[in-house]
């Protein structure tokens, strides 16, 4: 077990060596196909290579490990997460997913030891979508769904996709990138380690869990408009303020969420106009994020939240306007992969926790080519996309312990 | 009443000459001390003039202008309003106030009258504090309470009100300021004629209403602190969201005033941070803008209205900070000044009708000076501060006849 915590501990130093190349010089932004990217990518390239793996970078950024099977034609299970961060990010979101499994790949290399498949460890060049403002650049692309009419979209500095991706040494080939697909040979599955970025474990005080899904995530963009006015010479009775109808709208969301199993809802953006202190506000816009594992259900809330929105506008004659900005449907980790999870789990002697993922991952685009596995890591207080993210070293040590087994049980199916 | 007609008329189309001399190419902003509010000055002098007025400016850049009593030592009536704007303004808001008692004044002058007092009327040169936001400049050095202090305020291009003075041709002394306070004879009131900026004279289908009082006002900074976290990974029970809470305070706020009689409440300003879809709030910024015109009921209000905001905050344990901006009291109009005002509206056989004024104007400055009265004007809509802001001109020729009336009985006082 001293081995494993100083494993463990290489684990961590190498999250906090990472975090160093970053966009800002005071706080860690790395978005894609970006130099900071770029410099991490050759870092990761010299550890894989350490660890007896080929690397190469595919044709949207991603970097991509190797370590070979002992025979032929016993297919490849591929691990890995994303490489890039949001703006004033945590350390270990996304880079924690390639660092464990290359933990792992290093041990089975020292010694000597080969499995009867395969392994690839993926890099993804983006999944938070900062840049480019459309999610899973790198996992879409891999998982044969990225869309090439996507190439044109331009970043803050009017740089195009399709030039980004050429600065950063890929191929913005758009028949390229459709024949992207994995290709070579059968795949086992992808697993991807990924911390909680939730207080679940934490509360549960557990180091790690198995992802049940990813829940189904609606987002819609609402506006309530009024009429503006004077804040002195409006008799309340005379009002229409748009605040007022949103403040109720709020409320009403968290509501449903709070008497609905399973349900999170959140309103996380408001803009308020004309947004004086002695005006009426006569025009309020604001966000909606609704989540559930349950399709059903999230379409049910939907629905009541949207005749709630329309109750409220109507009663208080304020115009309300609903969007749909995206309706992502549940993704289900496949059952044998999660149970290998479960018993590698058992095996650490440790009690097993499965809960749904309310966050989105590159898991979601890999479904789309094979069976995906997640295993969550337990962080401080659920906070992430935030320089206070933190996990604890002997969490990390666990989730090395239960790949590691996780492998065994993937060669004893192939036995 | 067709002489009566075409002077309201050249009232309308002096509102509009003026709107052109603006800051902004496409909408009225004139700002406290700028181009184009010397501008209006100098057009305002030549009709003054023209009315066989002498006109002077003071040390800060009001412009006055003096119609001279029959005799001497019988004292001065004071007429006025502000010739500032608010960004992107309306074409009636203050300067509807100079313009209505200069058409007075003009009438008498064609009739080679002169009356047993002087009248002069003020062009204030800021009450909307929009450049140095500080308000009443104007009002407050002819009143006497200008605190030179605020000399130093610097505006958004750094200008001091120093500067800004001095350029405009006035005069930033210290002790001037201090004792420019109306010297020179005994004075009768203050009379303000201002378009109503609320939609009650409208509902009540009456082109004039006489201002009983000005509200106080209170306003109050407030902060929700709760906790940010992952739209998706944080579950309700577990969650602190500072806009639930900010909703549930703005339904608070809505409520009570809704259920106290005369009371408005408003929250204009929200900000959420971080901002973003898909994490909860962790913190929100709020203003308050609470107004009743008896001050005990807007004590009684604001303070159950903190209590409210901390047992909010208490119960969702989310910190909230509530800071006091500015507590103005209500200021009330001269009674035997409004009696005048009520006759003379009486005369033009129309229903009297008083009621208080939310919106603060230049006359609460002048009542540390003198006795103040309010004669408000219809407005479409209610609506103000805005470049929709319309007003009728057959109601600018009744305000006309009421001042004319309002003389006359102030006249007769004096015999």
């Amino acid at each position: 077990m001293i081995i494993l915590d100083a494993i463990a501990q290489t684990v961590m130093e190498r999250c906090d060596i990472l975090a160093h190349y970053s966009e800002d010089t005071d706080r860690l932004t790395r978005r894609f196909a970006t130099s900071p990217m770029r410099q991490v990518n050759d870092i990761m390239a010299a550890w894989m290579l350490a660890a007896g793996m080929t690397v190469h970078h595919d044709c949207v950024g991603n970097i991509i490990g190797r370590y070979e099977a002992l025979g032929t034609d016993a297919g490849t299970m591929l691990f890995g997460s994303h490489l890039d961060t949001v703006c004033a990010a945590g350390k270990y979101d996304g880079t924690l997913g390639v660092l464990v499994p290359l933990a792992c790949v290093e041990r089975l290399h020292e010694q000597g030891r080969h499995l009867p498949f395969a392994i690839e460890i993926l890099g993804f060049a983006d999944e938070e979508g900062l840049r480019y403002h459309t999610t899973y650049l790198g996992s879409r692309a891999v998982a044969g769904i990225f869309d090439p009419a996507i190439l044109q979209f331009v970043d803050d500095n009017n740089i195009s996709m399709a030039d980004a991706i050429r600065r950063f040494g890929g191929q913005p080939d758009p028949d390229l990138l459709r024949t992207a697909r994995w290709q070579r040979d059968e795949l086992l599955g992808y697993c991807e380690v990924h911390i909680e970025q939730g207080p679940v474990l934490e509360a549960q005080n557990l180091p790690v869990g198995i992802v049940s899904s990813i829940s189904g995530q609606h987002r819609y963009a609402l506006s309530f408009r009024g009429n503006a006015g004077h804040a002195g010479t409006v008799p309340m009775e005379m009002r229409h303020d748009a605040l007022c109808a949103a403040a109720e709208y709020i409320l009403a969301v968290e509501t449903l969420a709070r008497n609905t199993v399973g349900l999170v809802a959140t309103v996380g953006q408001l803009q308020v106009l004309p947004g004086a202190s002695n005006v009426i506000p006569g025009s309020v816009s604001a966000s909606l994020d609704v989540r559930h594992q349950d399709d059903m259900v999230l379409a049910e809330a939907c629905k009541n939240l949207y005749q709630q929105a329309m109750s409220i506008g109507q009663e208080r004659r304020v115009t309300v306007d609903w969007q749909c900005i995206q309706e992502h449907k549940t993704i289900f980790c496949a059952p044998h992969l999660s149970l290998f999870l479960a018993r590698a789990i058992e095996e650490e002697h440790l009690p097993v926790y499965a809960l749904a993922s309310g966050a989105g991952h590159d898991a979601v685009a890999l479904s789309e080519l094979t069976d995906v596995a997640m295993l969550f890591v337990r962080c401080k207080g659920g906070v992430s996309h935030h320089p206070d993210e933190s996990i604890k070293t002997e969490d990390v040590a666990v989730s090395i312990r239960v790949v590691e087994h996780f492998l065994d049980h993937l060669c004893s199916m192939g036995g």
